[in-house]
């Protein structure tokens, strides 16, 4: 009997996770603007047989662009150009609903599951920076609930236009003249508090269907536009108590949308340093740590928890924060960041510290093979599917990751050894979707 | 003393500009969803050493799509892919400046240009299709002054993004930690009648510091516009004295935004039928219009009439016909096919074939040496700074005009042996822009 298969991916970012990887030796920090390093690690992962590759992004720059720029690419744009030198490996992009159009994102990951072979993946975001509402007309970010009511509709949209080209509608018979039969490209005749679109999307039905869904939300709201939508979630959780916790919380959700528990993977985020003894990763932790800039991470740190830190002793502990009603942002990285601060009562330069590497995701330093036992533990332990391998610093960390920890979990028979399908729904163990999917509602 | 450089574009559209292409036994219909095709497409184009290859694009399929769909892939995405496997040649793509927000399109343009080291443009347009805005939550579609108002608050916002990063702003200084100098990445803070952008942009300036800047408005507005704006103007011009006027009128129209007449260059588009004999050209024409569906085709032309022609006798000439001022989307082209119609007394039938290849781009039929020759003319003449080659039939159509053709311009010191810059701007002849582009008015 085979075991289970965890899913991996590759979430990359420039050249690494940690805030200061691009002041490392181990970095060159010019490849962040440069697509043949991006292209370099799509074939890195695909070398791994990971399920797919992943980018975050943010709308906006702000004061700290000083110290470190992380979203130079726009992510669709960016996973087309590694599309053309891979054959395999999954490609999600993350888009805000927030601040576009459903017409022309539909579109875009369509031509991006087209381009790609049906690897396209939407991490389907809201967008709660200020800054970034101020790119777009808003004076102040909107509400929260009112942000994941826009997410809803936007995907209610989206996947209706994926769904308006059935399968076999592209006919191109050359004798009679018909390009496509009418009969199955169809209006969508969306009227909607925020949306009026009618559609049919100007594109056929893509080889998915339509892109993989993943979200990353965690506050109530968030985890339940999960279970509705999202067939893969991203989040952090530091200790295998929450992991388990999250897990089981979220899985109990789908439920009530018509959903199976395993219609909806769920990976956990690691920032792994690694090196042949843990006393040697330890140590490049600590480097990446030494490099941090306490200018930078204070403004990270009061752009999380929706305080100005600036001025703030670093060795003393948070100032009283305002009550999570208050946060308009990322509800739940507050809270995570708040519970952590205190529940192990630390300083200010102490939390920078833990975060720096993983902006409040679990960081992990030991072997490859201490690695390997811990992703078994939570996976077995139920609380993942699989993990959101959050590489410090790049290609290197990656490189490590596929070359070391990778072999070990194919020899455990955690992972698979060839792909075995060619679509991203393939690789995540989701099964293609109907011909014409009239809704996730079930 | 070497002679004027003349310019080419190809433009391209699945498998050929010829409405019923794809039924022609040259081409492959299954190939317009092959993103293969479109890169061996750019392939062809960089061994021609032409300056860019460029999509059209419609943000709407409608009842036509029976017969055709031509815009299948969203531009922006499918030019990357075809960035990942050349070096040279330029990649245009449209983008309407109605349906999108400017923030998000100045970064994917700044995306294309740095994955394409310096090889984006975009063509401008407004939408003026009425299935275009049911898909955007309009009923009908905003006026045209409106839409040209609203072209030149995008335009604005979008060129001080991409100048809101001076040249020498990233840093990457390891030792101090400082990435890039703030002092050179500054905020925009428009506010306007339709739009409030704070920025900066989330992406350092790009190789050519902001795509080329392309349009195609043949009205009066239209022009003026791209008199303020547009570096390269495509247009339709079906007699060497339209074109003649066309060219001078354009070009008069630089000096009252301090530009001079080489600021822009003027491409009008050719369809071509190419073999070794005229009557052999004649017959390849006939062929494709013989394929024509007239259902499409008075699809299409009650399309840019504004007129339902549907039950209209094909023997019949053109009934009478609304006047222009109620014309909300494409002026010109009315005015152009009006025109044609008119003046050489066309049954609806005639029309039909005559806008077949290239909806009512001129047509040419005749050898290669014959279609040099043309050029050439149009070219000395004051016609055109170079063309917008629209092969009727793709790949074949343009594999012949680059291995025929172009060796024939290119003995009589009309175009490029060689690329001797890397950059679309490079390409046309214009100069590299200021580390901070203010304004291009100059
Ligand atoms: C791994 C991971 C990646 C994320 N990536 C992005 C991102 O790229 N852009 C973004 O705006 N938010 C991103 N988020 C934030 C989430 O989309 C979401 O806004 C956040 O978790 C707050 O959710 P909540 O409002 O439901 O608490 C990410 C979160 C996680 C855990
Ligand atoms: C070669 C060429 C290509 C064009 N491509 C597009 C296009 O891709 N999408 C579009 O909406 N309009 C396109 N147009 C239309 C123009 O952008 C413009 O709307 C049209 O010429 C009408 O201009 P006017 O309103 O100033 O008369 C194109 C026109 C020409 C001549």
């Amino acid at each position: 009997m085979t075991r289970k298969q965890l899913h991996l991916n590759a979430f990359l970012m420039g050249v690494g996770h940690h805030e200061a990887a691009w002041r490392h030796p181990r970095t060159d920090a010019t490849r962040v603007l440069d697509v043949a390093h991006f292209q370099d690690l799509a074939r890195l992962a695909e070398r791994g047989k990971l399920d797919s590759v992943f980018f975050a992004d943010n709308l906006a720059t702000g004061p700290r662009v000083r110290n470190n720029a992380p979203a130079i690419f726009e992510p669709i744009t960016l996973l087309t150009a590694m599309a053309a030198v891979t054959s395999r490996v999954g490609l999600i992009a993350t888009a805000s609903t927030g601040y576009n159009e459903p017409f022309n994102l539909a579109r875009k990951f369509t031509s991006l599951d087209h381009i790609s072979g049906g690897r396209a993946g939407w991490n389907i975001v809201t967008s709660g920076g200020v800054d970034e509402a101020a790119n777009f007309g808003y004076d102040e970010v909107p509400d929260h609930a009112g942000r994941y009511d826009r997410a809803a509709e936007f995907v209610d949209v989206a996947t209706a236009l994926w769904s308006s080209w059935d399968e076999n509608a592209l006919v191109l018979d050359e004798e009679s003249g018909i390009f496509a039969d009418s009969d199955k490209v169809n209006t969508i005749d969306h009227r909607g508090p925020r949306f009026s679109v009618r559609g049919p999307l100007n594109s056929p039905r893509s080889v998915q269907g339509r892109p993989l869904l993943v979200q990353a939300g965690s506050s109530a709201s968030g985890k339940d536009f999960a279970a509705q939508y999202a067939e893969a979630v991203f989040t952090a959780q530091r200790t295998l108590t929450e992991g388990q916790d999250f897990y089981r919380d979220l899985k109990s959700r789908l439920r009530r949308f018509g959903r199976a528990p395993d219609d909806l993977k769920v990976l956990p985020g690691i920032v792994p340093y690694l090196a042949d003894t843990e006393a040697d990763a330890v140590g490049l932790e600590a480097e990446f740590t030494d490099l941090i800039s306490p200018e930078y991470s204070l403004r990270q740190l009061s752009w999380m928890l929706g305080t100005d830190l600036s001025g703030h002793s670093l060795d003393s502990p948070l100032p009283p924060l305002p009550p999570i009603e208050q946060i308009r942002g990322n509800k739940s990285r507050y809270q995570l960041v708040k519970n952590l601060a205190e529940t192990e009562e630390l300083t200010v330069r102490q939390l920078i510290g833990l975060l720096g590497g993983g902006r409040g995701h679990r960081t992990f330093a030991g072997t490859p093979e201490q690695l390997a036992d811990e992703l078994e533990l939570w996976f077995d332990g139920g609380a993942a599917d699989g993990f959101n391998i959050m590489p410090p610093y790049l290609p290197g960390g990656l490189d490590i990751f596929v070359d070391q920890v990778v072999p070990i979990l194919q020899q455990r028979g955690l992972f698979r050894t060839e792909y075995t399908g060619t679509t991203l729904r393939g690789h995540y163990g989701l099964p293609a979707l109907p011909s014409r999917t009239t809704s996730l509602k079930g």
